[in-house]
C-alpha cells in the first residue's frame, strides 16, 4: 500500500480536472535525476517521435495531448474497483528527448533512457510515438532474455524494410526484435490484423518463426474473452511485454492516428483486451501511434489514456501480488 | 388526433429542412404568455445553462445546436410508423432563462419556469444544459410526490458535495433529490455507469437508500431488452421522470459532452433504450450534456434529438393511450 | 493475370502514400480519348455532382477526397488475400464532368459519359456524387434489360417527388428508375433503412412493386450473412447493379454525408456486406453521398474507398471467373 | 421613434445572447401573414439557396448560421451610438422558400416572396444564399425603374453564362440584371474585384456599358474614404441597392465562402465600406454567399451580421430622416 | 544576470519543443510550498476560471493550452535581442485552483494566492480564465494603494451589473476596482473599445471618474505609438498594473475567445502594444480570455503567448532597471 | 505565345473547378519519362517531404493540398492580365519520391530528380515540402555557378546545426548551401525575419558573409515596394532562385504551418512581393512548408497556390522576355 501521498495523483475534487500543469494522471513528475526516482515502481514515460513514420506524421505530439487528457482519469478502476495508484508508486519520468531529423540517433537516446529505468528497477509505460520506438524499448528491457508479446494493432509491423531498403521505421520493429532475440516468438500474439496489404511477406515471417497472429475476422467471430485467454496462455509465466497501437481500435472511435484502417474494435473491446492482461508478468507496456494532428478533439487521446490505466491497473495488480 | 395543423411542424416537403427560424422540431414557438399555451399537452424546453459543470464547460450552448440539428426530424417514427405530432398537440416553449453567473439563482429561475408549465398541464421535455437543470424540475414536477425516474448516463450524479462542500453541481442532482424527497429510490433506476471513479461514496449512496445501478458490464452482457425490463418493472405504474445525460453513449458517437467515458452503448443502443421507454407513465424527461464546443460538426446534437424524438414518441403513446 | 504493369498501382514501398498526383487507388489515369481504354475492364469514375441534394450539398467534392483517400488502399486484400489489380485491368476514367447549375443537363452529360463506357465493355466502379447520379448510370447500363439491384441505404430513394412536383431528386431515382424498366424490382434488395420519415409512400411503392426492403430492426436481428444471402438469392444469376449510400453506414463511422441518420451498421458490418457480394454478376457498382464539407478529417472518405476496394475485389473475381 | 416594444430585440443583460430561438438580431419573427407586417419598416430576411453555385456550395445553410451568431449583435452602434431598433420597427421575416433541385423554380419564389414585402412597403435586408439571390430580388424591387447600385464584391458576377450557356449561375445576376434593365449602369460600383480570372469578357461587358470597377489594387491605394465617397457619389439621390458578397472581405476574416480570393480587405475597412453608405437611399440591401460548411467556427457569420448590423444602421438612418 | 540554469527554460535545440512536460515558457514549476520561491522573480500562473462568463464559456480551458504553445517561445526577443530568462528569475507557479460552481468562493480562493505571490515579492503574469480573474488580482496587488492601469479590449469592462443584479462578470471587474479604491482612474487608460453595445452607461461612467476611452476608430487614426505615448503618460511613474484581453484583438488573428468584436487590430500591432509597455512600472500584467473550445488550432493561444512574451520583457526591462 | 492546348489548363467554363484528377493549375501530367517532357519550359514538381522538421511535421503532404487548390486557380493574373499558360509551356510533372525514413538518401533522391529538370532546360516550380527541400534543388540548380536569391521567411534558415550537430534540418539548408558555395551572399536578401529566438548565430552568420536580413520591424515601416526594390537590385541581373516559406506571412493567413510567427505581412502583401519579382532573373522557386494537417480547411494552401501563380508569373514574363 502507498501511504505516501507524494505519489498520489491529485484529485478533481480538490483541484479541477483542467487546471494545473498536466503530466501523466496527475502524478508528480519525477525526472531521471530526481533523488526519489528510486522509489517509483512503475514510470509513465513519453517518447514524442515518429521519425519511423511512413505514412502519416504526428504521433511525436502524443504524449503532449495525453498527458492533457490523462488529467480526466481518476483514481479507481470502474469495473474492479482497484485503486492502483495506493497499490504500486507511480511517476510521471518525463519524455524521452529524440533527435526529430536522425532515426538512428533517436534509437540511441532512447535505447540508453530506457536502460536507467530499467536499471532503476522501473516498469515503464510508454506513451508514444510511433511504433518503432518500442524497438529501442525492447532492446533495453530484453537485453537478457527474450520477451513473450502480446500486441494489439491492425498491422503486424513484422515487414523486412521500405523503399528500397530502410530497415528502421514503424512497420518493421518486430522484424528486428526477432532479429535481435528480443522476443520469443512462440510467446508473441499479434491481435487485430486487417485492412489492405502490399503482400503477405509479413505474414509469412510470422508463420516461419511461429508468431501467432490473430486477424480481426477471427477476432469478431471468437470474441475478446477467447482471444486474450490463447494470448495468456501463450504469454505463460515469464517476462511479458505489452504493445498496443492505437490503431488496433476502429478509427470511429481513434482517428487520431495515421494509418487507420477500418473495421476495427469499438471502444469497449478496446478496454476489455486491456482488461485481460490481467495475470500476465508485465515488465512493460505502451500505447503508441497516438498522433494529434489527425484528432484534435482529444477523444483518440483520451481513449488512449483510459486503456493506459487499464494497463496499469494490470500492472499494479502484478506487483502488489508480487509484493505480497 | 391532432387535426390542428398549428400543432404540426413544417415538412420539409414543403420547405427544405436547413429553412426556416429553428424551433425545435419544426413545432410552433409558443411561449408562456401566448394564449395557445393551454392547449399544448407535450412542451420542448430548452435549458441553457451550464453553471453546474465540473470539467469542461459548454452545455449552455444544447438547445440552439439541438434546435438546429431538429430541423432534420421528421414527422413519422421509422420503426413503428406512429406520428407523434398528430397524437398530441406539441410545441416548442422556448428557453428557460438562466443567470450564467450565479447558480442559486438560476436554480430559481428554472424551478419557477417547470412550476408554470406543469400548471398548465403540460408535460415537459427538456433539452439542456448540463445536469444540474434536473433538480429544479424535479422540484416544480415533484413538489407532491416522489417520482420514479429511469436515468441513462455513465455517472451516477450522487455525489454529496465537490470542491470542500459545494452542493450543487451537475455531479449531485440526485443526491439533492434524493435528500429532498424528490424521488423513490425503490423506483430509480441507474443504467450505464462506468469510467474511473474517484471513490465508491455515490454507489455506497445509492446502495443504502435503494436506487439500482446498473453498471456498463452488466448492460453489455444482458442487453437492452433485459435491461429496460428491469426499469420498467421498477418503475411501475406510478409517475416517472426519464433523465438521459448524452454521455451514456460512447463518444464516438456523442464526443459532443464535457465529461464522457469511454466504453459505452452505440447509437442503435442509444435508441433502443429509448425505444424501451414505451409503456413508462412519463410526466417528463430531458436530454441533457449535449455540449456543442466539443462538437461542432453536430453529430451529437442530432443523435441527440434523435434520442428525444423517440422519448416524444414514448410520451405521446402514452398520452393518447390516457385520452381513449 | 494481368500482367502489365501499366495496369498496376504505384505500391508505397516505392513511393509514399502522400506522394503523386491522386488518382483511385493510384491507378493509371485512362480518359475516355485514350488510346488503352479498350484494354481496360473495370473503370472507376468520379461523379462529382450534388444538384439532387434535398439538404445539405456536398457530395460534388466527394471524388476529390476519395481520390485522396484511396492512395491508403494497397494491392491485396487482407482477408481473402486475392490482388484484384493482378486479376482485371483497372483504370481512373477520371471524372465525369457536370452541370452545377443544371439538374437535367447534368444527367444528359452523365447518361452520355457511361454510355461510353458500355460501350467499351468497361464495368463501371463510381464514387458519386449524391444518390440521383445512380439514375443516369442505370439508364446507360440497363438500355436493354432491367437489372437487380443490391442498395444498401438508410433511406429507399423511392419518393415520388418533392418541393410540389420536382421529379429529380436525390431522394426519386429509383423511383425513376423503377418507372422506366431500368430496375426488375422482383431482383432489387434495399437494405439498413431507418430514420424518421415523412410517410409510408415509398415503402409502399415497394411493397406495390415487389422491392424487398430490409429495414435496420431487421438488419440488427437477422446479421450480415442471413440478410445478404437473401440478397444474392433475389438477385440471382441476372445482371445485377450494386448501389452504396454511405448514410448505410452508422454517422459515427461515416459523418461525412448530408443525411445521416443513427443506429446503423459499423465500420466492420460495412465491410461485410460488400464482402456478401461474392458471386452476385455485377455489371456496375457505386458509392455515394460521400460529402467532404461534414467530414474534413477525411474518415468517411477512407471508408468510403475501403467500400470500394472490397466491391472491386468482388467485381473482380466475378470477371477472372469469367474468363476462366 | 419606436417605443413599441414588440419591434425591440430581446436584452443579453434579461436573457443570454447564447438563449432563446434565434431570430435575425433577436427581434420578432413576422412571417408574411402575420396581421403585424404591416407595421414593419425594415425586414430581415433569409434565402437559404445556392442553387446558383458554380464551385463550392453552402450558402444555403447561411441564414441558419447567421440568424444565430446574430443574437451577439447588440442594440447600440459602438461608432456613432444609434440605436437602429428604436428608430425604425425591424423584424425576421423568415426564410424564402427555395426549390433546392430547381433553380428557375426558385427563381420565381424568391421574387414572389420579395414582390409582397415590397408591397407592404418594407425595405428588405436579406441574408443569402448564393448571389444568384439578388437577381430575383432586384425584379420584384426594380420593376419600375431601374436601381443604382454599390456593390462589395471579388468578383464582377457580369460573365455572360457558363458550362456552355447556363445563363443563371452566381457569376452572372448582374449582366442578367443589366439586360432586363433593373440596375441603371451610370449608377452602379463595383468595389474590391480580385483573383485570377477565365478573362476579361466580364470587365470588357462593365466597361461597354458604363459600370464604374474599382479593383482591389485601387482599392489599397485609395483608401476606404475616397473609394466610397466616388460610389455614393455615382450612386446619387436615387433608389439604390446595396448588395454586399462576404468575399469581398479576405479570406482570413471570412474563410467561410465557396470562392475566396486572397488579398481583400480586413475587418475593419469591411465595416467601414458599410459605414460608408450613411447617406445613400438604400431601398434594400444583402449579405451573401456566407457558406457556413467552410466556416463551422462560425467567424464569418459573426462578420457577416457585424456588417448586415451597419448596413441596417444605414437604412434606418436614411428612413427616420425621411420620417422627419 | 541570472546565471542560476535552474530558472532557465529548456533549449529547443536540447530537447525539441514538443517534447517534455509543459510549463509555462518551459520554465521550471515552483510551486508556492517550494523553497525556490523565494528566488522568484516573476512568476507566471494559470488563472482556470470562466465562472464570470456571461456568454461563451472555455477560457477555464486556457492556462493549459497557453503553456502548450509557450513551449514554442525561444530565449531572446527577435526585435530587441534582450534575453528575459537571463535577466530575471522566472517560473511557472502553477495554477490558482478555482471553484467551477461557485464565483464568490472562486474570487476568494484567488485573492488568496495572490496575495502570497505578492507577499514573496513576486511579480505576477497571469494567464487567465476569464476577465473576472482580474479583480482578485487586484484586490491583492492593491491592497495598500490604487494603481494604474494600461487595459486593452474591446470593452470596458466597467459595466455595473447583468442579469437583474449579478455583480460579479466578467463584464464588470473594472467597475469594482474602481469601487473598491484599487485602480486610480487618472491613471488609467481603456484601449480598443468597438463593437456594439448594450447602452452606454459604462462609458458614461468611465467618462464620470475619468477613465480614458480609447475606441478603435481612435486607435485606427491615430496608431500604436500615438496612443502608447498617451497611456504611458498617463500611468507616469506609479506602480501599473497591465490588463490583455486577447479579443483586444481582431478575431481573424485570436478567434478564440467567448465575446469577439470584429474590425479590430492585426497581430503586428497586438505586439507592438505590448512592447509600448517599455518604461511602465508593472506591478504585474495578464493575459485573459483566451477559449481553446473556440480556437481548438492554437492560433489564438500562440499568439497569447507570444503577446506574454512581451509583457515579460517589459516587465524584465524594469526589473533589471531597478537592480542596477 | 502557347498555342498547344495540350498545356492549357482546364477550364472551369468547361470543367467545373472541383472536378477532375487534381494536377497543379489543371496543367497536365508530364513525368520525366514522358516524351512531351522537352516540350515543358516551367515544370511545377511537389516535394512531399518533411524529414527535415525540427517541430511539427506535415509539409509531406503539402503537394497535394497544394493541387487540390490550385484547381480554383484560373487562366489570367487579376492585376496585370496576363496570361501564363499562353506565353510559356507549363505542366506537373509530379513528385519527387522521398524517403519518409532517412533524410540522408531523401536529399539523394532530390538532387538526382531536379537535376534531371534541369538538363531538360525545365525552370522548376517547386511546392513543398519542407525548407531542407530548398537544398537539393540548389544543389541541382547552381552546380556550376553561385545563385542570388531572394527568400521570404519568419526565419533565417541559417542555423548551423540542431540537437548537437545534427546538420541538416529546415533550419539549416542556406547555412549548407552558402558553405557549398552554391549561393552567392552578396546576392541573397532574406525578408520577414521575426519572432522568438534561440539566440543571434544566425544573424551573426548572415552579417559575416554579406547576406542581407530584413527584419519585420523594418519590412513594416519601409513598405513592400521599398523593400522589393532593394531585393531586386541585390539580385541583379543574374541566376536568381527564389524561395518562399508560407511562414513568412501571418498566421492568421497562413496557419497551415509548423513554426509559425505572428506579427507578418498579410495577404495582400504576401502576394505584392511575389509581384514585385518581376524583371528578376528567376532560374527556379519554391513555396514550402505548407502543412495541412495544420490547416485542414485549405486557406493556406489556397493563399500558397495564389503565391505560386504569381511567382509563375514573373518567371513566364521572364521567359517570353528572353524568347523575343
Amino acid at each position: 500500500m502507498t501511504e505516501d501521498s507524494f505519489f498520489h495523483p491529485v484529485s478533481g475534487f480538490d483541484l479541477p480536472r483542467f487546471a494545473g500543469v498536466p503530466t501523466f494522471m496527475r502524478l508528480p513528475h519525477v525526472a531521471l535525476d530526481n533523488p526519489r526516482l528510486s522509489e517509483v515502481q512503475v514510470g509513465l514515460i513519453g517518447a514524442p517521435w515518429d521519425g519511423g513514420t511512413t505514412n502519416r506524421p504526428g504521433p511525436r505530439h502524443g504524449p503532449r495531448q495525453l498527458r492533457d487528457y490523462s488529467t480526466m482519469i481518476r483514481a479507481q478502476n470502474g469495473v474492479t474497483g482497484i485503486r492502483p495508484f495506493e497499490m504500486v508508486r507511480c511517476a510521471d519520468l518525463g519524455d524521452v528527448g529524440p533527435n526529430p531529423a536522425d532515426v538512428m540517433d533517436s534509437l540511441k537516446r532512447m535505447e540508453s533512457f530506457y536502460s536507467k529505468v530499467r536499471a532503476a528497477g522501473i516498469v515503464p509505460l510508454t506513451a508514444g510515438g510511433d511504433h518503432l520506438c518500442t524497438l529501442p524499448i525492447l532492446r533495453a528491457l530484453a537485453k537478457d532474455r527474450p520477451l513473450g508479446m502480446i500486441h494489439f494493432d491492425s498491422h503486424t509491423d513484422l515487414f523486412h524494410s521500405y523503399f528500397g531498403g530502410t530497415m528502421y521505421t514503424h512497420g518493421t520493429p518486430f522484424r528486428r526484435a526477432i532479429e535481435e532475440g528480443l522476443l520469443d516468438p512462440a510467446r508473441v500474439t499479434t491481435i487485430g490484423i486487417r485492412g489492405t496489404a502490399y503482400d503477405s511477406e509479413d505474414r509469412d515471417f510470422a508463420r516461419a518463426v511461429g508468431i501467432r497472429v490473430i486477424p480481426i475476422e477471427e477476432f469478431h467471430v471468437r470474441g475478446v474473452e477467447d482471444v486474450m485467454a490463447e494470448a495468456r496462455d501463450r504469454a505463460g509465466a515469464g517476462d511479458t511485454y505489452v504493445s498496443y497501437d492505437i490503431d488496433f481500435v476502429d478509427p470511429a472511435f481513434a482517428p487520431g492516428t495515421g494509418t487507420p484502417e477500418v473495421g476495427g474494435p469499438n471502444s469497449w473491446q478496446a478496454l476489455q483486451v486491456a482488461m485481460g492482461l490481467r495475470g500476465v508478468k508485465i515488465v512493460g507496456a505502451d500505447l503508441v501511434e497516438v498522433s494529434p494532428p489527425f484528432d484534435p478533439s482529444g477523444g483518440t487521446a483520451f481513449l488512449g489514456v483510459s486503456i493506459m490505466f487499464e494497463m496499469l491497473c494490470a500492472i499494479a495488480e502484478g506487483l502488489a501480488g508480487q509484493e505480497c
